[in-house]
């Protein structure tokens, strides 16, 4: 009798509240590695598919020269693919990366709002060119389908999160966004809030001779977030290693504020 | 007995989170048309109401000439109407807009933060001139009436929202705010978060024969929030019928995210 | 019995919503004066303490001469103190402010993101540097325990805040961030939305004659907060009576919204 009554009243608490969900939550993946969305109500050609950290993906076949014009893309590029979100911008970075290597497109933008629903840091805009329909929509699956991966080596609490990210061969996205070297080895080493950030940098330089390619922090760099970061590249090895030491020291010092940080899917460092 | 139970836990379980309220809801009209709020609480001349979108209004007979001068703003306007709100920008330009119509006042000032209490856009600041303070008042009235009929073509769900404006003839805050030319048409066809809005914007330049003015997205234009907009003149059916078609599309992708975004008032175009 | 089934239910509901605490809340002293943080949690010797309004400070003891380049630091200070948190960033300046008149240090950063957690204001980055470890550990106790008397004048409800702050002497973090001569009596009137802080700063400039040192609003100034403030000097009561005269202005305008406005801590001026 006591469980039925329990039930009824959490089932009544429950919906009296139905309180937005958390950026940890939110950004959890909706189905394992492919992109989903309740399809009865999207009946929209554009339509993708909606992924990880409030992303979602759609593609134009013919964009309107009007739109080419304003926004400044070669109009060669008749198709576009886009990748937005409310969530994060490295994961989408990283997943926009790889599907850039696999697909015949380009990349003609990329913006990046201060959002992530309240906390801390950014949401994200990237728009895929191409000049077949087919190839902005594979670009845009393939990002979907990342996502899960690179939200593995995002750790977060209610206080902030840091972001580890790591590839052997950095490809057009990050050249695009961050002026990585084509083929180069990445790695992101970024905290947030900014004095996370702070103790992840400075044990990422001294834990392997990596060559820091770019600083950021909320007045410099960033689209005033609370994060403070760094970009590496050098030895693969290395590189891996700068990253994992800011990622050990972040996640301790995030613990400070009462909750150890979660992985939001499943580390790949 | 059960149902006494059910109550009492109820009221304590509410009286303990006490939630703030989210931008949707704190969006709700407070009363169907006129501002309104608790005023046995302020008991302040300068107090005008309160308004949808989180937006209070407040007058000052005779601003400070120190203030007139760190603002920049002309002497002669003695006394100065505010609207300011969290949640929201258009609807406030669009319902100040009317009040400039409708008052023997001027533009001083118009700025955008970075708000929506967490949510992707901006709030607001708009500043109203008058030599007389009864003018100034008046706008500030106007403006909070009118704010229910500009939330009404604004759809959200807990991921972003659409938000359409439309009007036969812009006065002096569109004009000042989005360089329209005075008495044309205007329409504004806004997604949040910004990939919503790139579908939105193509579709509604492919829909209607119409005239892009301005254009903005996370890194142009706007406070780096996560929004992609155009705001377009022509013929005003033409207008009209450009900013329903941003609006259908954008809807529909909204509702990718499993939930149909709501109007937040009652739609008017 | 009852009482046995309403603490069940109470426990269950709490663990199923963990919502993130709200910016009131989280701001709140996690002990009364002196940093407190789950000490088994954070065996890092960099960790120094946690504070209200979400902030956290470190020390590192030997700052990689990268990071001395990177962020334009003079390699003499070697080690730094770092303080950061995700709610205010008024509080942290005053606090930091007495830091270093008590302590050998110098500011080497100050940084505001926007943030407070999805409300109206900043969070903050402020970076100490010291010849000695000792000295850059000192001024990140000293800034965590004169947090709670600095979030003593910040009154905050669901809809924004007024901050007040007063200090008889400005010292060099004040000076650094806001221009403000070392020194001089220094008075802050600052009110979130934007709208309230117009009402508080006139009346602040007409209720005593202090000098204006600096305005700030969502787009001059700010992190584009949706904030409006001024900080005045002059004559040291004079400057108290200013602020005190906007704060209550303020606190009423608040109450507009339903929910008076409650102090953070314990007022003290």
């Amino acid at each position: 009798m006591q469980e039925e009554l329990i039930n009824r009243v959490m089932k009544e608490v429950m919906s009296r509240l139905t309180p937005s969900a958390p950026a940890g939550k939110a950004a959890k993946p909706q189905s394992s590695g492919s992109p989903s969305a309740p399809a009865d109500l999207v009946q929209l050609t554009e339509f993708v598919g909606a992924g990880m950290g409030d992303t979602q993906g759609i593609v134009i076949a013919n964009l309107d020269p009007i739109i080419h014009k304003l926004m400044g893309f070669d109009p060669k590029y008749r198709s576009i693919g886009v990748i937005g979100g409310r969530v994060g911008a490295g994961p989408q970075l990283m997943a926009a990366d790889e599907a850039i290597k696999a697909t015949n497109t380009e990349v003609l933008c990329i913006e990046m709002p201060r959002d992530t629903k309240g906390q801390a840091g950014h949401g994200n805009l990237i728009i895929f060119g191409a000049e077949d329909v087919s190839d902005a929509r594979r670009a845009v699956e393939v990002t979907l389908e990342m996502l899960p991966k690179y939200f593995g080596d995002v750790y977060a609490n209610d206080q902030g999160y840091t972001e580890n990210q790591y590839s052997a061969r950095a490809s057009k996205v990050l050249s695009y966004a961050l002026k990585i070297p084509e083929g180069r080895a990445f790695g992101l080493i970024l905290g947030a809030p900014a004095v996370i950030g702070m103790l992840m940098i400075d044990t990422a330089v001294k834990a392997a001779d990596v060559e820091v390619l770019g600083f950021a922090s909320p007045a410099r760099g960033t689209s005033l977030t609370n994060e403070v970061f760094i970009w590496v590249t050098g030895d693969s090895g290395a590189v891996r290693q700068a990253v994992i030491a800011g990622r050990e020291v972040g996640n301790k010092l995030l613990s400070a504020w009462g909750e150890p940080p979660k992985s939001l899917g499943t580390p790949y460092i």
